[in-house]
């Protein structure tokens, strides 16, 4: 049997289709739940704790006493404000060593990971586990980006670089070459939301999602799933863009049959 | 007596500080209202007309007919589609030499402003009339930012810098490291009153705005007006951070007045 799982479990479905896997291969898991990010509803009846992101030597704790090694972080997890954190010695002694003021989203889960290796974990990427998430090149469903989708995507994509060279979201919405939208604290939903009532006339908008340049790939890869295809279908946008190989699809069928009764496309980009 | 001076107005107020500026020299104007960013209403009275942002021909021969030779641009006017724009043969003319695709706003407002040159106008930016609107060094009220804030405003030019390399809006939101929103095609007003909503504890945010690398001054300039105060109290943010002498300050008492009422500081950074 493989070792325990520790999932460290922030927003989305993503750490709860963790849980799932390893209970298809009979891994043991145990998701600690992060206060204001993850439900901890969502693990009822599975082996879990929650802790506040501020509360390092509990977290720690935690998962020694749960004979944790392995460890996985799945799912957005927002930097909070310092007063917000309210860190523990553990945390604050973290906090001490690299600052906090500088740390974008994903400076902020590459300083947790790394501490978590110095206390002797192992820290794996959801990919590492779960390859077959990876998004493919090409098109997931029937229908693919027309030329006009194509430009969108290419400026989506410089400008999503852009935002990512500066540790700031990964989302970013662009429709005729316009950008309708870019995502920082309010997260790709209501990012997707807004760029929709922003459109303009003519062919609708494109979401990007993209890693940021030399991102920890396993801090919060972008994430595409079925409710992303909702969104989009709602706000009249056309189609989502990811980088193959550097994003998630949870739930790959789901996501092409949701593509296709939207009529959006839903499409893997190699990366340039 | 000066000459003509032609006013391509878009939206927000700077226009009509414009006109009050010639008015007050006895200089003579000849407004060219922008439909879909200008309100035609607000030039009652004074010389004017509305145009179509994709009608060329009748925009030239308008303010040929009303004889302008120098032409300034005030107000922000975002890039439309091409469905929206429907340029006629002039427009389309320009289009077909320039492209559309690639344009940011400012690379789409430049392109006009070479446009007029090509035609033999004189285009002038508003800094170059009214100097005096441009931000000093320093807080413009009695408040200055703190450590933190200072901070903030450091990592909001980093932001909007980055931003602005890919021609994407101007204005950021930054609290306490955190950049809680970034300006598209939403505007800086929609931005504030996101940003405001998604704070977090502790010291509240700062909104920072800044010029695009290279950005072509004559078009756009960040600005900041009693209003922008206002709407920054409302959300609850701390204070404003503008590049000194790279952005306008509309009624440069009245903002000091509104931010000392609010407690807010609005400051002129140096720019590094």
């Amino acid at each position: 049997m493989a070792p325990k799982l520790g999932i460290l479990a922030g927003s989305g479905e993503l750490p709860l289709r963790l849980v799932d896997a390893c209970r298809a291969i009979d891994r043991p898991v145990f998701v600690l739940a992060l206060e204001g990010a993850a439900n901890p509803a969502d693990y009822a009846g599975i082996p879990h704790a929650s802790v506040r992101l501020g509360a390092g030597a509990e977290g720690l704790r935690l998962l020694r006493e749960n004979g944790v090694e392995e460890l996985v972080m799945a799912g957005p997890v927002r930097r909070p404000t310092l007063a917000a954190l309210r860190p523990d010695w553990r945390a604050a002694k973290m906090l001490a060593r690299i600052g906090l003021r500088a740390l974008g989203d994903d400076g902020f889960l590459s300083a947790i990971i790394k501490e978590f290796e110095l206390e002797g974990f192992h820290v794996v990427g959801v990919h590492d586990l779960l390859g077959s998430l990876l998004a493919p090149e090409g098109p997931l469903g029937k229908i693919a980006p027309d030329t006009q989708a194509e430009a969108d995507i290419e400026r989506g994509l410089e400008v999503a670089h852009a935002l990512g060279a500066v540790d700031v979201g990964q989302a970013v919405v662009v429709q005729q070459g316009i950008v309708l939208g870019l995502e920082a604290a309010e997260g790709t939903d209501a990012l997707i939301e807004r760029a929709g009532r922003l459109q303009g006339e003519g062919a609708g908008g494109v979401l990007v999602k993209a890693v940021k340049p030399g991102q920890e790939r396993r801090a919060d890869l972008p994430t595409v799933g079925v409710a992303t295809v909702q969104a989009c279908a709602r706000a009249g946008l056309r189609g989502i863009a990811v980088e193959a190989g550097m994003a998630l699809v949870i739930d790959r069928p789901a996501v092409a049959t949701a593509a296709d009764d939207a009529g959006l496309f839903v499409a893997g980009i190699k990366r340039s």
